[in-house]
C-alpha cells in the first residue's frame, strides 16, 4: 500500500490548529494523527471529539486517525465519529469486550484499529484479523513525554507484518512513537506503512522537505 | 468587587483558539473560563494542559480560570499550573482530601476554587472558607449539552453570599451555565460577581456588545 | 396522601413471580417494589430490567416502585423506564449528577426517588426538594439479610415529613426495612405514607390479612 | 462425551420461570443455562442467587450451569454455590487470581468453567487445563443483543477441541451465541459438546421437537 | 473522661516495633495508635493486621487504636478484629453503608469510630451519635507527611464537643495531627479527652518526660 | 548463577523484624524477600516503605527484594526506592504501562522484575526479555494462607528457563509459595535459583539449618 505520513497534532500550536493542520497537509502530509489521553489510561489530559469537530467545520478534510489512550473506550466512540474521525483505534487492555467495540466503531462508519503498547503481547490479535483495518505499535509507551524510538519495536512491526500478509487482507500497519527522517527507512523495513510523527515535522522550519525526506526514506526501504 | 465577565471557551472555536481568545478579550471579557473534562467525571472528554499552555505561548496574558470537571485532582494540577493557570477549581466530591487539594493548588502559586453541582449541598464550605479564593455555583449539570440556567441557583447563590460576607474574605462567587444577557442582571443581584457565558457571546456577531450588555445589567443589579 | 403497601417482590417466589404480584395486588397492595441491587454498591445481586418488563407482559398494571441499589446509575435508567417502571429511585452518594440523574428519570417518563441509608445525612435534600417525587428512608442497611427496623429512623422520618411539608409538595414518602404490622402504626405516626414490606407479607399465609392490618394500623396513627 | 442441550432462561418468561425451565426440561433439555449480569463487566443486569435458589425451592433438579459476567468474581462464588448452581464459569479477564477463583469454585462444591469473549486469546487456557471442568467459548459479545453467531467462533472451537484432546481430560466445550438447528450441526462438527439456545428454544411452539432436531444434528455431526 | 495518650506507632522504629510499643507503654502512654493506610485511600502504605497481631503475641495488652485509611473499609474488619485491634475508625466516604460497617465493627467485638478529615463536614455524626464509642477529628491531611497542626480544627472540635455532650453518650473525642505539648492545652481546652502524637513523643529522647508534659497541659486546661 | 535463598518476612516477628532479619541473613540467606500486599491487588495489606526503611536504618545491607501485590504500580514505585529496596518486582497485569513501569523502576536505580500469578500466561514476557532482571513465578496464589506449592509450577518453571537461556541473559529465575527442604531441589532442577521461602525457615528451631539443607538440596539439582 501507499505509505502515509501522520502529523501528531499534539506537537502542533494548539493556539492555531486549523491553520497548523492545513500547513502540514500541504506540506504533504496524508492523515491528521489526533491523540486522546483521559487522564485515567494514562497520565495525562489532551483534546476530545470538540476539537476533532472543530477542524472539519474548518475545512479539514484529510482522514482524522484518532487514537484512544482512554478506558473504557465504547462511550467515547460515537461523539468521536459524530466529530468527523475517520479512523479510531485503542488498546485492546482499555475494553472488556474487544470484538463488540471493533464492531461499533464500525457500525458508526469508522475504520477500527487495535494499538499495541511496547510489552503488549501480540496475542490479542488472534482473533480480530477479520475486524482491524489498521495495527498501530506504539513505540514509545503512551502518555509520557520526552521518550526515544524503542528498538525492539523493529522485530515486533516484523511479527505484525508476517500476520498480516498471512491475513491476505488490507490492514495498515502503522508506528508511534520517536519517528524521524533517520529512523523512517529502518522502520518501513521492517514493515510499516503508516508513521506518526510529532516533533520532527512540527518542530522543523519547513514541513515540506520533512515529510519529502520521510517518504524518500520510506520509498528506499519500503517492502510492501 | 468589580464583576468579572468569564468566557468558556468550550464556546469559541478551537481551530484558531489564539485568536478566538485574544478577541473576546479585546471585546472587554476579564477572564477566559478553561472548562477541563475527563470522560470520567463527566461524560465528555475536552481540553487538557498542551491547551492551556499553547494560549499562554500565544500571547495570552489575562487570568485563565481552570474548572477540572475530573476525578481524582491531585495528579492533574501541577500540570495545569505549569502550563499557567490562574485559578483552578475542582469539585468536592472528586476529591478524597480537600482541604489537601486546596493546598495543593496554592503550593502552586494559583488561586484554588470549588465547585457546587446543582444538587450539591454547601455544607462542604464549612471547614474550608479559609481556604478558598473562588466558589463556582453550576447553573446547570456539567458535561452535559443543551440546559437552560437552573432557577433553583438563584437561592442558592444568595446562600453562598451570606457565607461569604459572614467570613470577611475576599471570595469570588462565579455562576457557570445558561447565563445570558437576559438572566445575567437577575443573577448579579442574588450575590454572584463574578459570570461564565459561552455561546452567549461566541456565538453571537458582536462579542463586545454581549460584554458591555451584560456589564450594564450587572452593575444595574449588583449588591456587592 | 393516601398510604401505599408496597410489598417487596424480593421476598416473593421467584420461580412463579407473575402469580405471587397478582396474588398480593388482589390482597390489596398499591405498589410492587422492586430491588435492584449489581453486586458493586451492594454485596449482592438480584434482578433488572428483563425481570420488570416480565411482569409488565404478564399483565401486570400496578405501578412498579424501582429501588436501585447500583452505582453508577445513569447507565440503566432508560432500560428500567422501557421495562415498565413507574417510580424510579436512587442514592444520592451513588451518583455524580443527582439533579441530572433526577432529570433523566422523568424525561424518561417516570418519577424520580432519592434513597437515604441510614447513617446518610438529609443536606442531599437542600437542592432537589422541586425535582423529587418520592423519598425513601433506609430503616435497615440495604443489600444485607436479616436485619431489624432501626429505630432511629423514626426521627429521621419526622425531620422529612417536616421538609415535604415545608415545600408544599406532593412528594411521597417511603419507608423500606424490618416494617411489620406491629411497628406500622409508629412508623406512620413519624410522618411516612409509603411502606415496604417484604417477609411481612410473603411469608404469612394470608396476604389480605396483613395488608388489611397494616392499613388499619397506618389509618389509626397517620398524620398526613 | 453426549453432548448436552442448555437453554438459556435469559429468553424464558420470567413471570413463570419455574414453569418455564420444568417445561423445557421435559421436552428434552439436559441443562439450565443461568446468565448473570452485573452492570459492571456487561451493559445490563439480569438475576442472581435468589433466582437461582427459587428454581431449586421449585423442585428443579437438573444441572445450573451459571455464566458469571461479573467483575470482580470472588465475592458471589458461595453465594451461587448455596443457591444451588452445579456449573460457574467466569471470564479469566474478570478476576486478578485465576487458579484461586477456579480452586474457590470447587472448594464451594461446583465445577469450575473459563469463558472466552470473541476476540480474548485462548493463551489464559496455558496454565489451568487440569483445573478446568468446561471451557465456554461466546460466539457474540456477551450483554448486547440482538447478535448473530460469529463465524470465526468454528476455527476456535477447533483450537480448543485439540487443547482438550491433548489434556486427556474431560472438560465440557461449550458454545453459547446465536445457535440454533441450522448452524448446530456445524458447531458440533467444530468440536463443541454443550449447546446453550435461548430464543432457538423459547421463541418456538414446540420446544421438545427444536431440541429433537438440534439433538439430530450434533449426533450427526459430532467428532467425539 | 480520663485524658488518653495515643502514641502513633507511625512515629516509631519498625525495625524493633515491640521494643518501641513497650517503651512508650512504660513511659505512661494510655492506647496504642494504629496507621493503616492502603495506598488507594491515602498515598501511602504501612501496616496491616500481621503487625497488629505481632505486638498482642509479643505481649502488648494495652488498648490498640487502628485508624483505617483505607478505602472500601469492610472486608478488612474482620482481620484487624482477629489481629486484636480494641478500637476500629475509619472515613465515612469510604465506605457505601456507614451505619453497616459500625455495626460489623462493634459484631466482631471492637469499639466503632469515624474520622473527618479536615474538609470534611460534621453531617455525617447525624444519624450515628448512638452508634459510635469515638470521634477522630484529623488535624492534618493523612497519608502526607510533614504537615503542622490545622487551628481551625478548634472551633471544630469545640463543635463535636457539643454534639457529644448534647448525645449524653461517652464518646471518645480524639485528635490526630501536629499534636505537641505545645498545642495539647489548648486542643483540650477545644474539647478533645483523646490525643494522638507521633514524632513529639518519637522523636524525643524521654519518652515519660514528654507524656508527663502532655498531661499535665491537658489537665490544666481540660474542660469535662 | 549462584542460587539465592530468600526468606519472606512475611512469615518473620514483626515486633523485632531487625533482629529477626538479621538471625536469617547470619544463618545464610542472601536476600530478604519483602511481600507487599494493599488489599486491592490482593485481599490482604503487609507493610509498606516506611518499614522497609527501617531495615536499612537498623543496618541491614543485604538485597531487599521488593515484590508489589499492589494495583496500580506506578505511584509507590519511588518510595520504594527510596525506602533501599533493591530489586522491585510487580504483577503485569496490575500496570496498565509494562514497559514504562520496567524504565520507572531502573530510572530509580532499582533491578526490575515481572511476577506471575499461577494461571497468568508467559507472553507478557514477549517484548521484555531485554528490560527484566527478574522473573518471578508465584508457586502459589498471592495474599492468601495456607496453600501449598502448586505441582504445574515446575513445567511452567522449565519454560521460562528456556526463554532465560535463549535471551542469553542475567536473568534470575525466582519461586514463591509453598517452597521446602523436600522440594525445593525439584524445583531447582526445573530451572530455578532463587528461592523464596517463609515458615520453612521462620518456623524452624535453626535457621541455619534450614538454609543449609535448602543449599545442599539445590546444588545437588541445579542445572545452571
Amino acid at each position: 500500500m501507499q505509505p502515509l505520513i501522520a502529523p501528531s497534532i499534539l506537537s502542533a500550536d494548539f493556539a492555531r490548529l486549523g491553520e497548523e493542520v492545513n500547513n502540514v497537509l500541504a506540506a504533504g502530509a496524508d492523515v491528521i494523527h489526533f491523540d486522546v489521553m483521559d487522564n485515567h489510561y494514562v497520565p495525562n489530559l489532551t483534546i476530545g471529539p470538540m476539537v476533532c469537530k472543530a477542524l472539519r467545520d474548518y475545512g479539514v478534510t484529510a482522514p482524522i486517525d484518532v487514537h484512544l489512550m482512554v478506558k473504557p473506550v465504547d462511550r467515547i466512540v460515537p461523539d468521536f465519529a459524530a466529530a468527523g474521525a475517520s479512523i479510531i483505534s485503542f488498546h485492546p487492555e482499555a475494553s472488556e469486550h474487544v470484538d463488540r467495540t471493533l464492531q461499533a466503531i464500525k457500525e458508526h462508519g469508522c475504520q477500527a484499529g487495535l494499538v499495541f503498547n511496547p510489552a503488549t503481547p501480540l496475542h490479542y490479535l488472534d482473533y480480530v484479523m477479520d475486524k482491524v483495518d489498521l495495527i498501530l505499535l506504539m513505540s514509545v509507551n503512551p502518555g509520557f513525554g520526552g521518550q526515544k524510538f524503542i528498538p525492539a519495536t523493529l522485530d515486533k512491526l516484523r511479527e505484525v507484518r508476517k500476520r498480516i500478509d498471512a491475513s491476505g487482507r488490507d490492514i495498515r500497519l502503522e508506528v508511534d512513537g520517536g519517528v524521524n527522517c533517520d529512523n523512517i527507512g529502518e522502520i518501513a523495513k521492517a514493515g510499516a506503512d503508516m508513521f506518526v510523527a510529532g516533533s520532527a515535522i512540527f518542530n522543523a522550519d519547513d514541513y515540506a522537505e520533512v515529510i519529502r525526506t520521510m517518504k524518500q526514506n520510506i520509498k528506499a526501504n519500503q517492502i510492501t
